[in-house]
C-alpha cells in the first residue's frame, strides 16, 4: 500500500486507528482455549469486530515468538486474515548487520507480507537500508519512543545541541523518502510532537502511547496532523482487552467506534 | 553458565572462540536438503565438529526466523543439541518498552533456555532491564558493533565529548554488573578496543568482524583481553562455510581447530 493509497483509505474510513494485535493467551477469554489455535481465533474475532474502524493492524510480534513455532504459525494465519484494505505493520524492532537485516526483511516482507516493519536505528544506514530494497514496503523506524527510557539516550544532545532522535531523523531522511518511511513518535511526548513535525513534514508518524499511557488524542492530532493526516495512531489493550468475557469482541467494536467517532472530529478539524 | 565458570571454560579448553551457526538453507550442502530438517541436520554436524575448540553457540535468530514456524523448530533443536558446557547466544538484537522486552526474554531464556541475548540499547534502561530479572542469563548489548553504519550514531559525540556508545557503557553499568552484562565489540573498530577495555575493565566483550571483516585477533586479544580472558570472539562464515561439500564437519573442525591453537598462544601471552 503506498502512501496515497493509505491516505484514501483514512478519508474512507475517517479513521487513522491502528489496533495493535498484542494478544497474550494468558488474558485472553478462557472459553478460547478450547479452540484448535486460541490466538489466531482471538485475533479473527478482533479483526471481524473492528476492521471497519481502523485503517491499520499491528501485530507485537514478540506475543507471538513467546509461542514459538506455534505463535509463529497463529501470526501467519492473522496476517493472512487482515483485510487487504488495511496496512499491516510488524512490530518487530529488528535491525542488524546487512545480510541479517536481509532474512528479517524476507521473513517479515516476504514470507508474511506485511506492508511494513519497525526497525531499530542504533546500528545506522547499512542496517536498515536492507528493509528499503523490497518496492512497496515500508520502514517505520524508531524515532522517540513512548517509554521511560527513550529519555535514557534518544534525548541526549549532540555537539551541535540536537537530540540523538532529531540526529536519526536528519540522517535518515538521506535513506529513504516520505514513500517508504515513517517514524515511531510516541504520544508521551506531547510537547515533541509539533517540533518532530517540522523535521519531518510529509513522513507518517506511526504513534504509540495514546490513552493508557498518557498521551492525548486530540493534542497529538492538532499539532501533529499534516494534509495527508501523517498519523496513524495505535491503540492495543484498550481495545483488545476491553473485556475479558465472552462478549470481548463486541466490547472492541464498541472502543474501536468510539475513538473513529473521535477520529472523524480531529480530521475535519486539522486535516486540510 | 556465571562468569567464573565460563573462564573456567575457556581456560579448560584454551579457547575463547564463538561459533556463529548463521545457518543459510541456500548455503548448505546439497545432500543435506534430503534430510528431515536440513538446518539442524547442518548445526548438529557442525556441532560435533567444533564442539572440542569452542566455548560458545550463537545462533543468529534472522536465519531461522527467515523459514518460519519450521526455522523456529530448527532452532529449538539445535539448542538443545548444544553440549550444557558450552555458552549460547541468541544473536537476537531485541529490544521494546517492558512489558514487551518481557515476552522477547521469556522466549529467548525461558522457552528456548538461552543463556545470553544480543539486545539493542536505542530504547533505554526500562526496555533492557526485562531481560535481566532472569537469574543466571546475560544481556549483550550492542555498544560498538562490527558494521560501516555502526559510525551514524555510535561516534555521535555528546556535548561532553563522549560518543554515544561510551555513554551506552557509562549508562548501562548503572543497569547491571559484569556477572549480568556483555558488551558487543566489533573488532573492526581495532583502535578503540583498548580504550573500550579501560571504560568496562571486568565486562566480557562479544568480538564479531575478526577474519573475513577486517579485524586482527592477535591486536584485539592484546588490547582487549583482562585476567578473566574477557573476550568471545565469534567467527561463523570461515567456519560453518569452510567447505560447500560433503566434508564441510570435517572442514569446519579444522577451521575451529587452527583458531583454537592461535587462542592458546594468545591467551598464554596476553591472560594473566
Amino acid at each position: 500500500m503506498n502512501r496515497q493509497q493509505l491516505f484514501e483509505e483514512i478519508k474512507k474510513k475517517k479513521s487513522y486507528l491502528c489496533v495493535g494485535l498484542d494478544t497474550d493467551i494468558e488474558k485472553i477469554p478462557r472459553h478460547l482455549l478450547k479452540t484448535d489455535d486460541p490466538v489466531f481465533e482471538f485475533n479473527k474475532q478482533i479483526i471481524d469486530a473492528t476492521k471497519e474502524f481502523c485503517i491499520a493492524y499491528k501485530p507485537n510480534i514478540a506475543f507471538y515468538e513467546s509461542l514459538g513455532a506455534g505463535g509463529w504459525e497463529s501470526l501467519r494465519k492473522t496476517l493472512a486474515y487482515i483485510p487487504k484494505d488495511c496496512f499491516t505493520i510488524a512490530d518487530a524492532k529488528r535491525g542488524d548487520i546487512g545480510n541479517t537485516s536481509s532474512l528479517y526483511a524476507r521473513a517479515f516482507f516476504k514470507n508474511l507480507d506485511f506492508d511494513s516493519i519497525t526497525v531499530a536505528p542504533y546500528m545506522g544506514e547499512d542496517s536498515v537500508k536492507p528493509f528499503l530494497e523490497f518496492e512497496g514496503k515500508w520502514v517505520i523506524l524508531l524515532v522517540h519512543t513512548s517509554n521511560k527510557g527513550s529519555e535514557d539516550f534518544q534525548l541526549l544532545q549532540t555537539r551541535e545541541g540536537k537530540f540523538l532522535y532529531e540526529e536519526v531523523i536528519f540522517q535518515s531522511q538521506l535513506w529513504a523518502t516520505p514513500d517508504q518511511m515513517m517514524y515511531v513518535v510516541g504520544a508521551t511526548h506531547e510537547e515533541k510532537v509539533g517540533a518532530i513535525r517540522m523535521l519531518a513534514p510529509s513522513h507518517f508518524f506511526l504513534v504509540p502511547g495514546v490513552g493508557a499511557q498518557g498521551g492525548n488524542m486530540e493534542h497529538i492530532s492538532k499539532v501533529g496532523m499534516n494534509q495527508q493526516c501523517g498519523l496513524i495512531v495505535n491503540s492495543a489493550r484498550s481495545i483488545i482487552y476491553a473485556s475479558s468475557k465472552d462478549d470481548f469482541a463486541e466490547a472492541a467494536r464498541k472502543e474501536s467506534l468510539k475513538i473513529q467517532n473521535q477520529m472523524e472530529k480531529l480530521l475535519a478539524e486539522y486535516c486540510r
